[in-house]
């Protein structure tokens, strides 16, 4: 039995035993249980442990593939291409990345695409996971459809995340990871479920227009942040990530799914740059300069992403990660019951 | 004297007389011509003909060097570098673009860096440069701190553009082009100048409270577009258009010029992608799934980005561009005076 506060690496074991119970391959599990692990010691609950029972109900549905061998298919160029065969990204992308953070130093900028992944996890790790290798990231992809396109009434993108990373000397990265959409399906069902109304500007009703109830936003669709910008950037993320790697778009996502209880399966892009190789024989230094503007950030009162993320970081991992008994009951019967744990 | 309707090719002669007899050399005067009126032809006044006076302002002020002959820089790998040396943008453009296609599909994916250029024109016509050679492409830049972080009070982004190009076989490429600011310094100031409000969300005063007031935005800071995702990117454009690329940041770029009158002078960056490459081996045509995307946005009664400006740009190269009698008297009294003409 589980106790809490509890170790990061106590943590993993426990979350990769369930996963490994549940028919998962060591190589999937191991990834996917450091990943989900990584959200709860930061504190990103919505993406933390609570999301093992989604990864359990898409394996049992037969939409995950959990003995999957991603096949690293390393073109020459500036492409890395990593087929994950149906397996989730997480392990895709440790597989990728090293060959990824190479090829960026070598010709001072490359791209990954994975293809075919079961997609669950934030991408803040990803563009830490290349910051920590000294590079600069920006990690994307689509989704499944719940959200029209500014001027539209139908769902067409997916909440489609986007993130970036910047390497920051002896400290944590400037990093940030937002849907381009206003809020997430999930949050619409949660003021669904608590009888509340959706603050304004969230979303749609099935005739297209604005509506703070939450039934009618989850028959109508939600909206990109910051308009036709966000909707623009939205678009973006489904051809460069979707269309361009020859993988789905969220419209497509959706109809292979048939659920939005259900994790989605597509593609993820990861770009990644050297910024040593960007600025040579320009006589600066990018990391120093890049501390200038983070410094006048922070100097006039403004916050730089993912503190709080990192704040609850340091505590996880000076005083372990605190569960508290609902959560370590949840693990506990995860642990026991495996895949009829979940319907 | 000129007259109107007057053709593309007229036009450009002409403005490009208007640049030489101002000290330009050709391969400064050309480009700068081409890009104005490509704005003038696609209606968008505001990057228009309307900007040959701020170019001739900050030629005077001895802020942009006329005759620079820039240099390509073709480092192996990945990256492509040119340095303007002082000059306008869009002549270090045209040298590198042919040399970044190749690039870019010889690697699958490249990367431009224009160091120490002046900028005045759009980004949307970079990013159709390369649409036009069938490569998708994102360019970006700093520009001179009026935009106040979110959460923050005081200037420290430019409005910082980010630009988007997607090939659309036998048609305009979707493309969009947009300010990371809610609306232009410039649009604050003809708020100011016909005594009418700002619309709520634009700008804060000094103390960082929210203002509808020009005097008092133009004396605090406009505000990045959709709160602190748009906040977000436009760190993320210094970062990588600035830092990275070892050249000025909106606010050394701000402190550079002492002046709101005059271009800044900075770099860009423009990434170039092959689609052909990244979905090589997946067995699906990226151009026609694209076009699902498209076929989705406008079937629902959206709209694809840029096609006002497709309108008139067709409108344009059928009947000429339409000039008002202030427009052409504006030409000739710029082509008359040259530099004098400007204070």
């Amino acid at each position: 039995m589980l106790s809490s506060p509890i170790s990061v690496d106590a943590l993993t074991d426990a979350v990769e035993e369930i996963f490994v119970a549940g028919g998962f391959s060591t190589g999937q599990a191991g990834p996917m249980a450091r990943v989900l692990v990584a959200g709860e010691r930061d504190g990103c609950k919505s993406h933390g442990i609570y999301r093992i029972a989604g990864c359990l109900r898409t394996v049992k549905a037969g939409k995950a593939n959990v003995t999957a061998v991603p096949e690293l298919q390393d073109a020459d160029g500036a492409i890395v291409r990593v087929d994950a065969k149906g397996g989730f990204a997480n392990p895709a992308f440790e597989l990728g990345v090293p060959v990824l953070a190479e090829r960026a130093k070598a010709l001072g900028f490359a791209a990954m695409a994975i293809n075919d992944c079961v997609h669950v996890a934030a991408l803040w790790p990803e563009v830490e996971a290349l910051t920590d290798l000294g590079l600069a990231a920006i990690s994307m992809c689509p989704s499944y459809s719940t959200v029209a396109p500014t001027g539209g009434r139908e769902p067409l993108f997916g909440t489609n995340p986007f993130a970036f990373g910047w390497p920051r000397p002896g400290g944590n990265p400037y990093a940030f990871d937002f849907a381009t959409s206003v809020a997430a399906r999930g949050e619409v069902e949660l003021h669904h479920r608590a009888g509340t109304s959706l603050p304004e500007g969230w979303a749609i009703d099935a005739d297209g227009n604005p509506t703070t109830t939450p039934a009618e936003a989850l028959e109508g669709a939600l909206l990109p942040f910051g308009g036709h910008k966000g909707s623009a950037i939205s678009t973006m993320i489904e051809l460069l990530g979707g269309a361009m790697i020859g993988d789905l778009m969220s419209t497509e996502a959706a109809e292979v799914l048939g659920s939005n209880r259900l994790l989605p399966r597509h593609g993820e892009l990861v770009l990644a740059f050297d910024p040593v190789r960007f600025s040579a024989g320009r006589g600066t230094d990018p990391f120093a300069k890049a501390e200038i503007l983070f410094d006048a950030i922070v100097g006039q009162g403004a916050r730089l992403p993912s503190q709080r993320r990192y704040a609850a970081r340091a505590e996880s991992l000076k005083n372990g990660i605190v569960l508290d008994a609902d959560e370590l009951a949840e693990l506990a019967r995860l642990a026991a019951e495996g895949l009829g744990a979940v319907d």
